[in-house]
């Protein structure tokens, strides 16, 4: 019975992915040197401890409490009171309209948000452009859904100009009978912001292509160096089919409240809505009402919260680029750092397992993000500032003994 | 693109669903007769204001989320202390063994459970047997994952000697390949329960003929009259994949918090976690440690919440078996009650409608259970005592008005 359940179970492995380093068993590896004593930090996500969620979001959740019975049985689509003032938000965000009856869905986390836009839109066989690198759920969703992915690379390392997408490679893709194009912006893993051009022209090909496109926008609130940013689903000529994702997990550090929101095209949030139904009803209904505090924070706390990320970060790349051979592009939004290291004499996988090991830091190794990313770690640098730095040098410092001669 | 798409999700409409009235559209209907003033009611789902949630869960949130980071980011499966301490009560309550470490996964509510266990058993074109009647969502899951609907009949109108299961017909479904066979006990809508010789015939035919089993235990522990309760997963003679689900979202009135867990396989758990990470991660973080409280209830608080539903139950026997014609089951265990009406001058879904207009009360029509139920609806009457009883009487005043000559 289960042939082909094993092989969808097998292609959607989760033994790299964040928070699962407490369920790896020891194996035996080439361990040079002692141990490198030090704070543990775990890059694989980010700490919010040390970067403490939006004022007001536990209040806001006992209040949720406190309403009883309407906030614990919303919609499935959330509680009408959370959608209209969560849609007007967006709405002024993202520079367009969105109707809060028919155009937007409250999610348990964008995680959330991107497996119902997938399952309403991947079927059998369909073709889904993925981008590499980009985040690892999304070749995970389009094999779990059935679809088959195109790659479409990008070029982020020798570009400061966009995210350096191969756009002949996507309109190639699309005219070859892709059927959904999604990607993150700012990229994950590489922190790299799409250009307006960039946007504009895959805002144009989806449409003219008649391709649906899923934008992932967690990140987008958290942009470096006061850099521009375009919305896709501001833009005048955008395909029918557009479902853009945003949440308040990460920069707002609102994670354990599993809370995100998608919006776009009415009959596939009308999708998701039903397969919400059947997946988890719906978000948190007391969780709900924390999304009040979002995009409502208290003056110039986003500013500070992104200026002190964009601290960590600037130390980060100075350590890194002190490093004979360490390749990484500077951060444009968002907490991750995509990092190439020279050739060494241990695979990526057992130098992350050795680091892990020697140093009690964890990081992500880059074939999570697109199968030829064997020399590539992904680290999230929303930590604690001094531990992030220490944690960096130790890791370098054990790369220096695996530096191939 | 999505024509296989459309049949799919046209399967799992959520028009009916609980919660789901407000986002109705007004319809011509037959109305006949004035209003019937009186506090409104929703039977479609329980009511966490009138038994309100087990004492101390927001407290438990509260440490959830003074825990910070370690809470926000758990294993996909939850927890490592929540899965100790869930896995150490649900094997008390159910007799049997659980390893926290392989054989438990925390969920988002019941319904993510179940989800997950269905995304980890059902593949295109398997054969799943299903009860009729049963919960709504176990049809919905069977054809979202390209499943085939193999009926079983249960009679439970004519029996008091368990659930009235058709057993040979069972069989029957398993000899002609069914590779599972979920079903929920007690049973959702009747609140009939299985008989301990039910429950090892079904797990001796799914061992022999190798079919894997979901049980869904969700009301297992609001068991009326003393009645005995069997535990599948108890027996010596079981199939070796064997999912049980329960969770905290009925009788404890937790809904609110979204937390369901499951046990049994453990290829299937893994399974499912790998699942979890790309459906919506884990369980919310800091609504994690509200499972402390459950099965950790003050003395006689669960004594006293089941008293409170049998005997608004008998009241509402009582009612509606004074009613000419009306048929009803006495519920065993859970929180409904599946009613049958005789013949009426307009449909089941229009009566439906009608009822809510007139009334401002919401039942949920038999059609949900199973398509044969034309002329049955289901009410939770986890409400106010008081209120339900009166809302039963307003709706029985509307039937007369419809009850065919």
């Amino acid at each position: 019975m289960m042939s082909d359940l094993n092989e969808k179970f097998a292609q959607i492995g989760v033994e790299n992915a964040p928070g699962q380093e407490a369920r790896r068993k020891e194996e035996k590896l080439d361990i040079r040197g002692e141990p490198l004593p030090g704070i543990p930090v775990d890059f694989s996500h980010g700490d919010v401890d040390a970067h403490e969620p939006t004022p007001g979001a536990f209040e806001a959740f006992r209040k949720g409490f406190e309403r009883g019975a309407p906030q614990a049985y919303t919609e499935y689509r959330g509680g009408r009171h959370t959608r209209e003032d969560v849609a007007a938000k967006l709405a002024d965000f993202a520079a367009t309209a969105i109707d809060p009856d028919s155009e937007l869905i409250i999610t348990p986390g964008t995680q959330g948000a991107l497996f119902l836009a997938m399952g309403a839109l991947v079927g059998q066989g369909d073709k889904v452009a993925v981008v590499e690198p980009d985040y690892f759920a999304n070749r995970k969703l389009t094999l779990f859904f059935g679809g088959e992915i195109v790659p479409v690379r990008m070029n982020f390392p020798e570009t400061d100009m966009g995210a350096g997408l191969d756009l002949a490679g996507l309109e190639a893709a699309f005219k070859s009978g892709v059927k959904l194009f999604l990607f993150s912006n700012p990229n994950n893993p590489t922190g790299a912001i799409y250009s307006e051009s960039e946007i504009r022209t895959i805002a144009s090909l989806a449409r003219h292509h008649d391709v649906a496109l899923i934008v992932d926008e967690l990140y987008a609130r958290q942009i470096f160096d006061n850099r521009p940013y375009t919305h896709l689903c501001a833009q005048q000529e955008k395909p029918d089919t557009l479902i853009t994702i945003l949440g308040p997990s990460k920069t707002e550090s609102l994670s354990g409240f599993r809370l995100g929101a998608a919006f776009g095209s009415p009959h596939i949030i009308d999708r998701m809505e039903r397969l919400q139904a059947i997946v988890s009803l719906r978000a948190g209904g007391y969780s709900q009402p924390v999304l009040d505090t979002w995009f409502n924070e208290p003056h110039g706390w986003m500013e500070k919260r992104t200026a002190a990320h964009q601290a960590i970060r600037d130390d980060l790349l100075r350590i890194l680029r002190s490093t004979d051979g360490v390749k990484v592009r500077t951060t444009e939004g968002g907490s991750y750092l995509f990092i190439q290291l020279p050739p060494m004499d241990v695979s990526m996988q057992d130098f992350v397992k050795i680091t892990r090991r020697l140093t009690g830091v964890a990081v992500t190794p880059g074939t999570e993000f697109g199968p030829g990313f064997t020399d590539w770690f992904r680290i999230n640098f929303s930590q604690d500032h001094k531990a992030a730095t220490e944690a960096m040098e130790r890791v370098l410092t054990v790369f220096e003994r695996y530096r191939s001669a």
